[in-house]
């Protein structure tokens, strides 16, 4: 599968381009996606179920090259239709299967494939037997339910009044769920899957990520330059965020051991290059990290913050167990409780600030001393809008570690509204706690 | 404009039927969404940006009619760029437009309007200085970014590297934007949203929002019958969330003063009927809900967290200008430090528990005490997954508030996940000292 410049491309979109370009060493089969329903076009609900059925596709080879969303409107349903059948294999649709006069996705698909529609029996039953559980007798308009395409298959739905429906043409085919996400999922899981799993060709896709943070996405680029050029099969992509940057790793192939081999290959190989500025890996996030670090160095840790106002300790708090090594903290907000629950010398604050090198200092041995744990780690720093000067602008921090191995000090400058300073500065202190216990 | 008998339907999908219908009492302009990147087609990515545009397009009147994903594929962007030209008058296009190769969305526009790279110097500049903000050289990628196709006008980026863009061809536009919906949302914000406003017809869409807490979805509803038979011209949404429910009143009209002295009206005929419940309106949270009263009432705060964590702290100084009334906050998870920290007696740990009625009292007084401010709020509960017993399962927590009016305490039980629990039993604690500050 030879691969093409643009090595930071995901691989689901380069199996789409081989498949695109005739490159056939595999005959891949390709999906669009087509949600239905106002809702969705006025963003008033996030589209969970296109984001669903990508994933679920991925895993059993199936790329989707393709979301389409349009509202309830039959010309728009039809040229959604007509648009992902011209390029993929397989078309899901969710929405506009209800039993309200909005709801017309099936009509529509019924003239589009000269289908007629005809009562099924098994499913009227079925709606009505679920309107019978809940002790109500069957509204009519739910009777349009089990009205269903003669030309179309009719797949089960546990969850809710409407079947999903299979069409046929050629070798494509286009199925409709309803869009309530529960109904859909079950569908989905139900058989669909695994009879869209026979379609496809036995290609599986696996993926590997590494959380890094500290380090800008070029000099990433820079760092694994000589490492894109062995990428051989796989694919690497850069995934920008406000914590980091993750590096997600993408392989594909017939045999699934083998696939997951290659990927521990290659990641180990990032890690080679990159060290330490890994955190983790898939969904690990910092504060994981960190509390998995002080569980093997049997560490007790406190913190004190200032501009975060608590977000360290929130984020430490949510892995749970961390009540076994992280003991409390104090939020210092005010000068004089930096003195009062920390001890901070007055004489410091007049001298060189609350935002200082010095102050962060005194503040992590303080809360160190104090509330008696092994580190103490810190944080003060502006987080806007207000209170920024020249010499100490808004996004300004100062983060001190103070443990067993001494007193570690950094200072940085991050940008953004408060909230954004609030979230990068809480990463960066993280991380540096995260760095002096590998030390 | 006729309402439809589903009075919770929004808004903005029913002026597209209309638009659609060939019902031209306005001559509506609509609009096309594109989010291009393979992360959002392999469902890595929940498409918010998309939900995003079309809610701020529908409050200037513009409906979004087609959403469209592909992925960084040359053909696939050109294709939607085609699809979505034919149909609507404006397209907003997010994503790709980042420094490294696999980012095309600009090559791709720029050869589909015929346009030239340029540098542009402005914008170079502007990625240079971010660059020195954060003392690091501008890496060699980046000026990428500074080429700007000679036949669009480039829209200012606040908050990165990549300016948006924006072509016109007749009548109709095509905005690009970068995928970062921080990035993207300032673009829009910052000068895009009025100027698609001016080419909007004139019909304005109005909403307003108020923010309920501590009442179910179902009693709101029964409160808000006699409400909604008044309703006439327009509609009330049911926003459910895990901190409340939002109560969404929409109106539409050509006279924008109209519309809002309407809205005004029934939003006041709510408040009679749901009384304190409601918290806030539109976007206010409820830390800001709490500041507004603590600033008016010219109190100091001081917490004491210890299942939450640091939670409540971390909301309540996401507001600006916060340390004016928040002091700072003790986080004791250990028992030691609620003892060493807050003062809570040893005896009473023991009797009662640290999570109890007196626990929670005693660290409310403790903290308001020991950190010297006018009122002291406290929680101590059990936020999971491990810790629960039969007497005191997880989920379980106690609040109070200590201060000039005497101490306040309360019992809850919240079900879920402990991010969930966090999250819920600090929006409670929360609306405590606001119905305390209200007394």
């Amino acid at each position: 599968m030879p691969l093409n410049k643009d090595q930071t491309t995901p691989l689901v979109p380069s199996l789409i381009k081989e498949g695109i370009r005739g490159d056939e060493n595999y005959d891949i089969m390709k999906a669009a996606i087509i949600t239905i329903g106002n809702e969705i076009l006025s963003g008033m609900t996030l589209d969970t179920n296109a984001a669903y059925l990508s994933q679920e596709l991925g895993t059993i080879g199936i790329p989707v090259v393709l979301k389409i969303s349009v509202g309830d409107r039959a010309i728009d349903i039809q040229m959604a239709f007509k648009q992902a059948l011209s390029d993929s294999d397989i078309v899901l649709c969710t929405g506009g299967l209800g039993p309200t006069s909005d709801d017309i996705t099936k009509k529509v698909a019924a003239r589009f494939f000269k289908s007629k529609l005809k009562l099924d029996k098994g499913t009227l039953e079925h709606i009505r037997s679920r309107f019978a559980k809940r002790g109500i007798e069957m509204p009519a308009c739910n009777r349009w339910q089990a009205m269903v395409p003669d030309r179309a298959a009719v797949l089960f739905n546990p969850e809710g009044t409407a079947p999903g429906l299979l069409f046929k043409k050629g070798k494509k085919i286009l199925i409709l769920m309803p869009g309530v996400p529960r109904e859909m999922r079950a569908i989905f899981a139900g058989s669909l899957k695994e009879r869209l799993a026979g379609l496809s060709c036995g290609m599986k896709i696996n993926m590997l990520t590494l959380r890094t943070t500290g380090i800008p996405e070029s000099v990433i680029a820079e760092k694994l330059a000589p490492f894109e050029k062995c990428l051989a099969k796989g694919t690497l992509a850069y995934l920008p965020t406000r914590l980091g940057v993750d590096l997600r790793l993408t392989m594909s192939g017939k045999d699934a051991s083998q696939i997951s081999a290659k990927l521990q290959e290659l990641s180990a190989k990032i890690k080679q290059l990159l060290g330490n500025v890994i955190y983790g890996q898939d969904d690990e996030t910092m504060e994981q990290a960190v509390g998995r670090l002080l569980k093997e160095k049997k560490l007790t840790l406190t913190t004190a913050e200032s501009c975060t106002g608590g977000l360290i300790a929130d984020r430490i708090t949510d892995v749970p167990g961390s009540s076994v090594n992280f003991l409390g903290s104090v939020i210092a907000y005010s000068n004089v409780l930096k003195e009062k629950m920390l001890g901070v010398k007055s004489q410091t604050l007049r001298l060189h600030g609350a935002v200082s090198k010095e102050t962060a200092i005194e503040m992590a041995n303080g809360v160190r001393g104090r509330l008696g744990s092994d580190l103490g780690l810190t944080i003060t720093g502006i987080a806007g809008p207000a209170g920024g000067t020249d010499k100490k602008p808004v996004g300004l921090v100062f983060m001190a570690v103070a443990g067993p191995k001494g007193t570690m000090v950094e200072e940085r400058r991050f940008l953004g509204q408060r909230r954004h300073i609030k979230e990068s500065a809480t990463q960066a202190a993280l991380n540096m706690l995260r760095l002096y216990l590998l030390k």
